[in-house]
């Protein structure tokens, strides 16, 4: 039987066993996985467990290992002489809170027949339990036809990704060897906006700084002092706000060694996304992209780093008024990071920066949050062209190579721990509600989502 | 006999019955007249009418005015053809917290020998139940020397002084005729800081005003949003950066006018006092007066304006770090203002500056806070040369025109309501603690500002 016919029999068994698949999910699904609450660290345990089991049952080489958090399973299929790519997902899921938004029970998950098609409603059917079930049921429908799993499969799942994952990094060092593949698959993205397949071939880095600027010791009477004693409110401000010139680009000296225009390949898919910023704006109350003129909105979000001030306090901002001087005010500021970009030096630049209008007897206090390169994908890897053309021939529609503004830290991770590129492809939609109340995934998200890794892994092997 | 031998019999029996003026005032600070506090308003109350009852003792025409806060207590003397004198106190005092922080309950009061000399130890000892004693105790002994009050005063005591004032400006205009008087006596400020006797002839005046920056309808993720959608918080920090330029002068267009440069009489008076700004803010941990360059560091407080942020808040600040775009940031400015800067045009300059910085799809929401411009009193009224004249052989020490940098709205209500300048005469000193666990008034300051009243009084009348 020649690969063709038996990527049709794959993918008629997917068709034919996907009530079967949902039923599984289901019951993975009822599992209140919630990592960040500790009076759920049993339940995530029974995810864990449940999932070891289902992968055991397909013949995976599976162990379930402690960590100081929850557990982190590892998976393997036979050695053979493939190329070993590692499969990625995570099975905790966010908080439900709150509560009462809910039209059913978060962990009592149903079918539903909506407008747009059938869903699966409950929290995690699409971040990440749904997305990853995608490719365990690709294995299975695999293995029912050649009779054996794919070989060379490393399959990894955590069940920290919602709680910030403190244990990965440690186990990625310390496994790393058997970890250690020639590209990670990483199944926690959407589709394009339009639902169209896309791999995500770069993420933005992320450095996160907190300052805090001390002048006076105590707080002080604005009728007092004022006029006369440093205000560290204004200190911040100037120096926040002169973090970017009129026309938008950041500053700081060096901030944009390492960022590269895009590739007329990227440059040619991007522009075929026919993206609308003004539309994507006015879905949050607002009309005008701001950034550096001349870039396209996608551009501004996906390939330009930026400079964002996430919070700031100082001072008195209750109701009424109080005519103080603050002793201190701080910000927490954080840039997204394109190309090449050196966080540590970013962050240096910003330090530098701040000290500039710091007098002499006010001082300025950092505090380090984390630093990460963006992830920029090697995509002349035949893979990526391969997977590209796999999902065009699920979803009957050209699959594109997006961007992604924000961070995934194990993208991030994988590159610098195992020296691994990842390829990032998930079937969720952006209304999904993921991390919100009635998160729900497209049954065809599912369904086709399984098709489309058999057809990848069909490619690739 | 001469005024100057009445003058002197006065001050005699003045201190003569020192003892005596110190018990009564021990009664009055027996009631804890905690005016902010509801528990207290029978309190607030009982101190009126022990007051009031004093003032009737004396043979002052005296009324217990109820308000919908606290009482009002009106006082007057026989009409003669002296120049109206109004004289100002308060008989409310600051709340008590935190109790644990007092050497003594705060309403047994104490004399207490101290190494710098005896002190009055109570809440409300020197703000203002001790201060307004002073001219009570003066009006006494005029009595017992001459046979009667002096002619033409009238005697204004509020409740509410430290809540808020709610019920005084209405008061005051309800009551105009009868309490327009020609210059009003306000006693609840304090000496120069080394302790010279002084006449407070200017304050800043106050605009407070709240901005709220509006951009997405709802918080976004910096990964997705970030450089494209508008960061509330960088809207609101470059309109404050802007707000002062690299020298420290207000750069609202129109700011400046109104502020006059000091009068050659004042910035001689201000000289002498060697004032010592590193001395001042050292002892709040600070080095360097900021502001305009070539001006004293008294001229920063007292007689130039200033625009202070007094509160910031926006996005995330609390522990650890989010990624948000926040749909909202806002700020709390205050500005000082001198001369006759119109407060209300400083209020549209800064709005109108702040628009400035608006994109068109956010908008910036204001709430305006109280606004009043500078008291500036009109020392070419012999009255001030008088009472200088009368502090300086009290004290044996030249008494001192001197500014203040915050406000005191009792001045400019009398102005704004009763067309009536003020005189800020007080005997209090910087280490009082008023609002403070264990404030405290000086025997000395009580006993020479009795006398003091007793020498202003025979030079005025």
């Amino acid at each position: 039987m020649g690969e063709h016919a038996r990527l049709q029999d794959i993918l008629t068994h997917l068709d034919q066993g996907l009530e079967d698949a949902l039923a599984r999910l289901m019951r993975f699904l009822e599992i209140p996985s919630i990592s960040t609450d500790p009076a759920h660290a049993g339940d995530v345990r029974t995810a864990a467990e449940w999932l070891a089991q289902e992968l055991r049952d397909l013949g995976f080489d599976t162990q379930v290992h402690d960590t100081p958090g929850h557990p982190m399973i590892t998976a393997r299929s036979p050695r053979g002489d493939a190329r070993p790519l590692l499969f990625y997902g995570h099975y905790d899921v966010q908080p439900v809170d709150p509560l009462s938004l809910w039209d059913r029970p978060p962990f009592e998950p149903a079918i539903e027949d909506t407008p747009q098609g059938r869903v699966i409603r409950a929290r995690g059917a699409s971040d990440d339990k749904g997305q990853l079930m995608t490719f365990v049921e690709a294995f299975r429908a695999w293995k029912a036809v050649h009779g054996a799993l794919p070989t060379d499969l490393i399959l990894l799942f955590e069940g920290e990704e919602e709680s910030g994952s403190p244990s990965l990094r440690p186990f990625l060092i310390e496994h790393a060897d058997s970890l250690r593949a020639d590209l990670a698959m990483i199944c926690d993205t959407a589709r394009y906006a339009d639902g169209r397949p896309a791999i995500t071939t770069q993420l933005r880095g992320l450095v996160g700084q907190e300052v805090v600027i001390h002048a006076a010791d105590r707080d002080l009477h604005s009728g007092s002092f004022g006029g006369l004693a440093a205000n560290p409110i204004m200190i911040l401000a100037q120096a926040l706000a002169a973090l970017k010139d009129d026309t938008g680009r950041v500053t700081l000296p060096g901030f944009y060694d390492g960022v590269a225009d895009l590739s007329p390949e990227l440059a040619r898919d991007w522009q075929a996304l026919n993206f609308d910023a003004a539309d994507y704006l006015s879905r949050v109350g607002l009309s005008q992209p701001i950034g550096e003129r001349g870039r396209t909105a996608l551009e501004m979000v996906w390939n330009q780093p930026t400079a964002e001030i996430n919070g700031i306090a100082g001072g008195y901002a209750g109701a009424g008024f109080k005519t103080v001087l603050p002793a201190t005010a701080r910000a927490k500021v954080s840039f997204r990071l394109t190309g090449t970009q050196d966080p540590q030096a970013v962050r240096q630049a910003f330090q530098d920066h701040v000290r500039r209008f710091v007098p002499a007897d006010c001082r300025a206090e950092f505090h380090d949050h984390g630093a990460g390169p963006a992830s920029v994908m090697d995509i002349s890897d035949p893979a990526f062209g391969q997977a590209k053309d796999a999902l065009t021939q699920e979803w009957g529609q050209e699959a594109a190579y997006i961007g992604g503004g924000g961070s995934i830290p194990i993208a991030g991770d994988f590159k610098e721990l195992l020296g691994m590129d990842s390829m990032l492809v998930g079937f969720a939609r952006d209304d999904d509600r993921i991390h919100s109340p009635n998160e729900k995934y497209d049954v065809e998200s599912f369904a086709k989502g399984a098709r489309s890794w058999a057809r990848i892994l069909s490619a690739l092997r």
